[in-house]
């Protein structure tokens, strides 16, 4: 089997974590395993080198930045690559450039155009483990570029795409996808699968062990994703396909969120287009609007409720300044929280709202605002009872079994 | 004009140590000079990562060294083209790729084959302050090479000599080229200027300021050397062609080498080809001879007399051992010292040795070996009466005037 492995920052802490991380590849490569294993930076240094930076400027020139923070990654992948080799393992370090990585030309936030896999396969063929920088391409400009936040999960899941590989597996400090935050709610379960749909809804979750970026890319390559700890030998949890997974479950898992706010406009006009323009200036001012909840107009009036992060209330204030004469009145609530539930199997299942719905009002808590997709119900509260909602929600659906 | 600066690990070594660099790299671009600045790594990270890779394996792959250590220049260039921009200044970094320094495939020591200057003087034209990563290249197969020890004075020296430049000047902590080591002799001076047969000869002197593969590639290239303090507004010493240099000194400077052991064949087989054999074995085993004195043979039988790095005192023995029968006795001496007298004026001058031979003789140091060359006598004597005599000799050659 080809599988691509990537190692992140605190996977790569220090020599002693790369010597483990090179007997984990060296196990993998004694069962018969072709390998390519993308490495993140030491966790710190790109922290390190971007503090260096902005000692001289807050916005360093971005190219320069690629040159300075793409240095991190190559220090790894040519470490991993020398503890493989005294390990007996054949193994070769490549950069972004050497790997065939192949980007546009945005600096420090790339993206990868496609990837030129024949040097990659060369080696493979002559038996190497190919240890990748991650994090890094090459512009077609031929310049070095970086990928942005989550970079080397990128790296390793296109590069599974074009290499098509068997699996990417994640290996990081956290050991799997859980069914809510075990910080939160000490019944929490670890998922042995789950649909890409339902880790994309889940990514507000407590462990942030992927952004949401990588697993859309895992979904559009059809790439297996394995997420596990390279701390443990515990096997992780699998994100693949709907189809792959026999058993769906009605929820896969709870969701919290803390960092929202809440905006309430009573009283608008309700005339074509004013949504649009509200929310067209919001988004022109990069304030990303989460839930937004329309009631029906009545008197040619209407109220919409929205979520913003809290990070962006003051910057919306400004932009609603120019509406005031276009509804009554305005109420800021940053004292909110929102609970979802997830689960591929509300598709087919009826019923799935109305328990959660139930059961927070079972324990007196009032529900602010609902949304619902196909695969989600989300749920705005006030932030005191966020806790126990979510307590509550794992346990009405059985998720501790 | 165009100037190659290099600026070295120490004048590197933190942020506001590159932010004085780049006011200095802004100060010589305001006097309408075009710029080509080659940096070091900051002081201590080449040595970071060469022991993070010997964690692993004492003799790493060198290919993976090179990946490894050439991050370190593409940091502090990135950094300082950043703070130079932080200044006004337009300036981009390149990594020795990116700077077309093309070299042999000997991957930890590689040899700079040739330069593309193409992009160089495209960014020149466009007016860009051109920072370059130094110690590093990239073979002939397309992968990353360094240099070797004192890369990044090479690195400066070759991109002088392909770009024309009108000066090299190599920035350190160490302010010039003195008469003699200045913690030996307080009335050691520095030198304005220094012929670059004088430097060389000069190498071993106290402050090691620069490499002698950099000075024969400045001679070669017929490139001026300038070695001035990073820290300071001295002038510094131009290191030049002699004709350059109009006021021939007899005597430029003393040297003082302690770091040699004397080995004593005496009575040794007067046949041909036996010295030949004897060092021709020594040169086999890396064994850097350096001074070498043969008396005439009297009676078939001869003495010879050489010096060698201390460290390679029992490698010498050994070696020596398979030519017991060949000679009488054999003394290995670690207590001496070299003392050495430079200047190009010594050419034209007669009596300058028995100057040097009578001074020290008044001081009753006896001088067990001599030897000299066109600009140069050294003598071995007993490491004792070192200090003693570079004191007499620099102030017997009026050097301190």
């Amino acid at each position: 089997m080809l599988i691509v492995q990537k190692y992140g920052g605190t996977s790569m802490g220090d020599c002693e974590r790369i010597r483990n991380v090179a007997q984990r590849v060296a196990k993998a490569k004694a069962q018969g395993n072709n390998l390519v294993v993308v490495v993140s930076a030491m966790s710190g240094e790109t922290d390190r080198l971007i503090s260096f930076a902005q000692s001289f400027t807050p916005l360093p020139n971005t190219k320069e930045m690629d040159m300075l923070l793409s240095s991190g990654e190559r220090i790894t992948a040519a470490l991993l690559a020398i503890a493989l080799e005294s390990l007996g393992i054949k193994a070769i370090s490549l950069s972004g450039r050497g790997a065939g990585i192949i980007t546009d030309t945005f600096h420090t936030k790339a993206r990868i155009a496609y990837i030129d896999t024949t040097k990659i396969f060369q080696l493979l063929n002559e038996g190497y483990v190919v240890v990748v920088a991650g994090f890094q391409g090459i512009s077609t400009d031929g310049e070095v570029t970086t990928l942005g936040r989550g970079g080397s999960d990128l790296s390793a899941v296109a590069l599974a795409g074009a290499l098509n590989a068997t699996c990417c597996e994640i290996y990081s400090d956290v050991d799997g996808i859980y069914t809510t935050d075990p910080r939160l709610v000490k019944q929490a379960k670890k998922l042995d699968k789950i649909s890409y749909d339902e880790m994309l809804e889940l990514a507000s979750m407590g462990a942030k062990v992927l952004l949401n970026r990588s697993v859309e890319l895992a979904k559009k390559l059809n790439v297996k994703l394995l997420c596990a700890s390279s701390f443990t030998q515990d096997k992780g949890t699998l994100i693949t396909k709907e189809e792959d997974i026999m058993e769906k479950p009605i929820v896969s898992g709870v969701a919290l969120d803390k960092n929202q706010a809440r905006v309430s406009l009573s009283d608008v006009q309700d005339r074509p287009g004013i949504a649009a323009d509200i929310f067209g200036l919001l988004a022109d001012n990069n304030i990303n609007v989460d839930m937004i909840v329309q009631t029906i107009g009545r008197d040619g009036r209407t109220d919409i409720d929205f979520t913003i992060p809290k990070t962006e209330v003051s910057l919306t204030q400004q932009v609603l300044e120019g509406f005031k004469n276009d509804f009554g009145s305005i109420e800021y609530d940053n004292n909110i929280a929102k609970v979802s539930i997830v689960g591929v199997g509300m598709k087919s299942h009826t019923g799935v709202a109305s328990t959660a719905f139930k059961a927070l009002a079972l324990d007196n808590i009032n529900i602010m605002m609902i949304s619902t997709s196909e695969i989600k119900i989300s749920m705005i509260i006030n932030a005191e009872f966020a806790q126990k909602a979510v307590e509550k929600l794992h346990s009405v659906y059985k998720l501790e079994q």
